[in-house]
Formats: structure tokens, sequence, C-alpha cells
């Protein structure tokens, strides 16, 4: 067995869901894209609709039928793509509601799929997704006549509460929906904790859920345990790894453990200051991540253990984010398929 | 249908293994860990053991199980990690040469499983995995007694020709192996570009088959189309996607298309020069790479394609690599698995 161990933890995930939800008196929704944040789409959603999630969203149609084969009928799946052509068939049969973001998606969808419920995304100046607001006032009254069941936008810098672009988006948000009848939803995580002008109708979370920044609060859902492979006492001057990077200064041991850059473990991790866990000691990496394994100098430990861990309450996907220069989402989205993945909860 | 494609040229690939088994007079078999460099073991393997690869090289026991099912019976599967405790069902079972890099592995083998064949992985000086020369000082007439199939040991700079790491791992492997009558492998991509002082009796290219470097001549393995979800003008001043981290100086237009970092397009990408090809006209990647969307300033074209191309033969995993400051490796290891995959040949 030298492959490495993720706990997913779908009581914190669920509790982190709880929390924002009492942050808010609207319905409280739940991003799985990119397959749960790289933690199962199904299992997570399956979690959250326990705890009385209704709705999900998805950001391609292929994902939204994944999702379905593992939610079963019954709960809401969004797409934040639209309906784009080739669209139409799995829309329709796996009974996702595409977010409409453009004149021509509106035409498909009315003309593939009359009275199908669908969502219209507007651009609040994000300039990414979304019908652009003279767009969207040229042919608002024609799809308001279709029943739209959400119209919707997204913050571009939520994750920064002074920036002036969140008043912003608000106000061309509320210029575009204010006086219309159909619910409306402005904020994801960010968003939601910018207050209650941002809530409208339905907040939709995502990272928040899976333990990252910028909600603070979020309780760490995954732990990451490496296994040790092979342990070796080097002297000072001998090198450890790719490129000679690391070069020992005194006499130290190093154990090498299974998993790498292949596994979402970044070789720009390198970078910032990683530990692998041992209990409550932890270790420096040492030398480059290489595509299967990693360094750790471990020569403080009495005793070493037969794996060490990565990712957990200490060291959360922030830290590693922040060690490897981006952000937590990538963090996890990037966690890999090699895993032996355990869920709890 | 929002989800990118990904096409992978198998016979590209076979090129790449017989151009490098043609610079050889040794066997030339195939490093195929971390799912053949992400893009599957089991087809990469069957196509290069058509075009006559016999031996193959993975990371852990679960890889090799995944291969041998594949592949079927006949080729050599062996696993770098050696024989960790709870592999010993799965070697046998599925008949797996395991590399041993420790006493402990080795004892662990010689009780477990005697009479199964296994190789050997000495450490020349990377201090990774492979026994240490005094290590297999003391133990070499007992591990020869067994029969290995394979003395092996990796190369920590063999990237870079000029470093003196190269010549000093060779010196310390060929102390440790010479005389003894029993096959060699020192070299992988780099180590075979090094010359035939470095190839002993089996080399094990892994990231010059799929395309990266060192090896220079590689025919690039791998097309990556992303379809494009919405096109919008923006005016000067108006910023795009996340922080806003884009403004336009001039009127532009700006397509959206379907992939992201959680697709393995790192957002570091966007440190570097990196553009989406509409056919031979290239696009700058403006703003930030986002989970599932990148955005693309398309102003330049008189007609935007439904799709964009982000690798190709012009712009390979190389330039993607640079351009997020890592290795082809990585690039390659990253590709996500919400493409559409296509394989030719």
């Amino acid at each position: 067995m030298s492959t490495a161990k993720l706990t997913i933890n779908l009581d914190a995930l669920v509790t982190n869901w709880q929390n924002l939800n009492a942050m808010t008196n609207c319905e409280t929704a739940a991003v799985v894209k990119a397959n749960g944040y790289g933690l199962d789409a199904g299992r997570v959603a399956k979690a959250l609709a326990k705890a009385g999630a209704r709705n999900f969203f998805v950001a391609a149609a292929e994902e939204g039928v994944a999702l379905r084969r593992a939610l079963g009928p019954g709960p809401g799946i969004s797409v934040f793509s639209g309906h784009m052509e080739g669209d139409t068939k799995l829309l329709k049969e796996f009974q996702l509601t595409p977010m409409l973001n453009s004149l021509d998606q509106m035409l498909r969808h009315f003309e593939t799929l009359p009275g199908h419920p669908f969502g219209v995304q507007l651009d609040s100046g994000m300039n990414r997704l979304g019908m652009e607001p003279a767009e969207w006032a040229a042919v608002r009254d024609i799809a308001l006549g279709q029943g739209p069941v959400l119209l919707m936008s997204h913050l571009a810098c939520a994750d920064d509460p002074a920036h002036p672009m969140n008043a912003q988006q608000l106000r061309v948000f509320r210029e575009m929906t204010d006086g219309i009848e159909v619910p409306r939803s402005l904020a994801a995580t960010g968003g939601m904790l910018l207050g209650p002008d941002y809530h409208f109708d339905l907040c939709r979370p995502g990272v928040g859920l899976y333990g990252g920044e910028p909600f603070g609060d979020a309780l760490p859902v995954v732990q990451l345990d490496l296994p040790v492979i092979q342990l070796r006492d080097v002297e000072p001057g001998e090198s450890v790894g790719y490129g000679n990077a690391w070069v020992a200064q005194t006499p130290a041991r190093i154990a090498t453990v299974a998993a790498g850059y292949a596994d979402g473990l970044q070789r720009a991790l390198t970078k910032g200051d990683v530990f692998a866990y041992a209990g409550e000691a932890r270790c420096p990496i040492v030398g480059r991540v290489s595509m299967d394994l990693i360094t750790v100098d471990v020569t403080a430990l009495d005793q070493v253990p037969a794996s060490l861990t990565l990712l957990n309450e200490e060291q959360t996907i922030e830290h590693l984010a922040q060690a490897a220069g981006t952000i937590g989402y990538e963090i996890l989205t990037s966690l890999g398929h090699r895993y032996a993945r355990t869920y709890q909860g």
C-alpha cells in the first residue's frame, strides 16, 4: 500500500453548509461543480440534500448528468454554462436547469425545449458569463414571458469585502432585476459574507462548504495521510531529490512519502513552508516535490510513523495554497485520483 | 456541450517511443505511472506493447493492478515503490515485479513471496528511493542469491547534461553493480540523452514518450480544444474576471471558454504568455484562470470558431509549463477528468 489516503469529513461539510445557511434568511443552495470541488459531487450533494439543501449548481451539463444519476429525481440541478449546442437532450432527459447566458442560448432553449425550466445569468460587471445590461434590456420581456425560475449574477471581487466592485455589481444587478417577480441570486460564499443586501432569494456557497477562505469559520473537510515508503540517513553535504535542490547541512533523517504533483500536490509547494505532521510534530518538506514522491526531514522525530499527514486541522488547504502561491480552491480541485478515499459521515 | 476536448495522439506517442528506442542498443521499456502521465496508462501501454515494448513501470502496486487488468498477462509490470506492507497479495495475484528499495522491503518480499520476481532499486545519490551503497554491500550476496531480474537506479539531474551529478551517479551505480550478472537500468528520458554509458541493459523513458522535455525531438501527443461559451464586447476601462485583474485599454471582444484550473490549467498560467489558437491565429488569455472558465481576447479575429485550441503543435505542454513556472510533466499529469477524451491511433 503505497497510495496516500484522503479522508473526507462529510459531517464537517454539512456543518459548514448549516452555518452558512444560518447566516441568511433566504434559501441556501450548494455549488458542487468540478466534481464537488474534487471531493465527489454525488456524495457531497447527497449529504447536503439530507441536511436540507434542495438546489445544486454545476458548471456543465455533463456534470449535471453525473449528479442526477447520483442524486435521483427531486433536487434541482442548475448548469452555469447554460444551454450549449449539444446539451438539449441532456437537459431534458436529466431534468437540468440551464442558466442562460446569451441571446443565442435563449433562442436555442426556447426553440428546442419550450416549457423546460431555465434561469438567466446576468453580467453585472465581471464580463465572463451572463447577459450584458443592454442585451438583457432588449430581451427581458420575452424572457420573463417564458417564466424563468432564477435570475442570477456572479461577483468578481467578493473575496475582498472592501473592494468597490462589490457595491457596483450589486447596483447593476438591482438595476437589471428590481421589480421583477422572479427569485434572484447574487452571492456565492464571499457574497454571503458581505451581508444581507447581497443575499436576495438564494445564496449558493461553494468553497466555504469545503473548508476554504473567505469563510474563515469553515471547518476543514479533508485530511491527507501519506505513507512512508522509506527512511534514510544523510550526511552533511548530501543532496536530496531532483536538481539537488536541498542539501543537508547537518546529519539528517529523510522520509520518502508516497504522493506528488501527479496527485495535485503542486511543485510550487516547495516555495513555501509546508510541513508533514507526525501527530502534533511538524517535519519540513525538503527537496522538490516529484511526480509520485515527496521527501521530508524527520530528524526531530524519535519514531517515524507509518504515514505522515499533509492536510489536517493545523495545516489546511489554505496553508498549502499560500505556500504554492494560489488559492484554496485550486488545492482542493487538484486533489488527485490515486488517493484511497474514505468518507466520514 | 461545454466540456473541453482532449485529443491524445497514440501514433505520435508510439513514434516517440520508437525514436527513443532507436537511440540505444538495449531494451526500451516505458514508464506509465500516474495513469500514463495522465493520458490513460492502459491505452498508452497497449499502444506501446503493440509497437514492441515488453516492460512497463508504475509508481504503486495499485497502479500495477489497473495496468494488468488493461494489458492482460504477458508484459512485465514493475513497481517503483517496491513491496510495501499490504502489497503482497496484489503483487502475487497481478504478477507485478517490485523494485525493492530497502532491507525492510527485501525481508518482506523474501518472507512472503519467495521465488516471486523482484528487482532492486539502488540509491546512487538522489536520496529519495533505493538502497544506500553501505546497505547494499551488506545484503547484496543474499539478494543476488534470490535472483533479482533488474538492478536499477535513478538520476537526479539528468535534465541538465552538464551537471556533474550525472557522472557521479553513474560512477556510484557502477561501483554498486559492476561484475554482477543481472540486467541493469539507470536511464529515464534524460539519462538516455546522456549517451550510451548511461544505457546499460534497459532504458525506461517516461516524459519523452508523452512529448515533453528534455527530449527536444518529441512529437506533441496532446491537443486541447476549449468550446466557446459566450462572446462579449467590452469598452475601454471595463474589467474581466476575478479580482478585476485585466482591464480593457481599447474596445475588445472577449470569448469565455470552458476549462479552468479544475481541469489542470493552473491559475499560474496567467503569469506568462499563453494563447488560445483559432487556426493559426493566436489570441491572448486575459484575466484570471478561474475554476471552470478562461477568458480570451479574440478582438483580432474576423470570425470566432466554436472552440479555441490551447495545446497544439505550436503551443505545447512545455510552453504552458514555462508560463506557469513549472515543468511539462506537471502540466501533463494535471490534465483534468472533465475533458471529453479522444484517442487517435
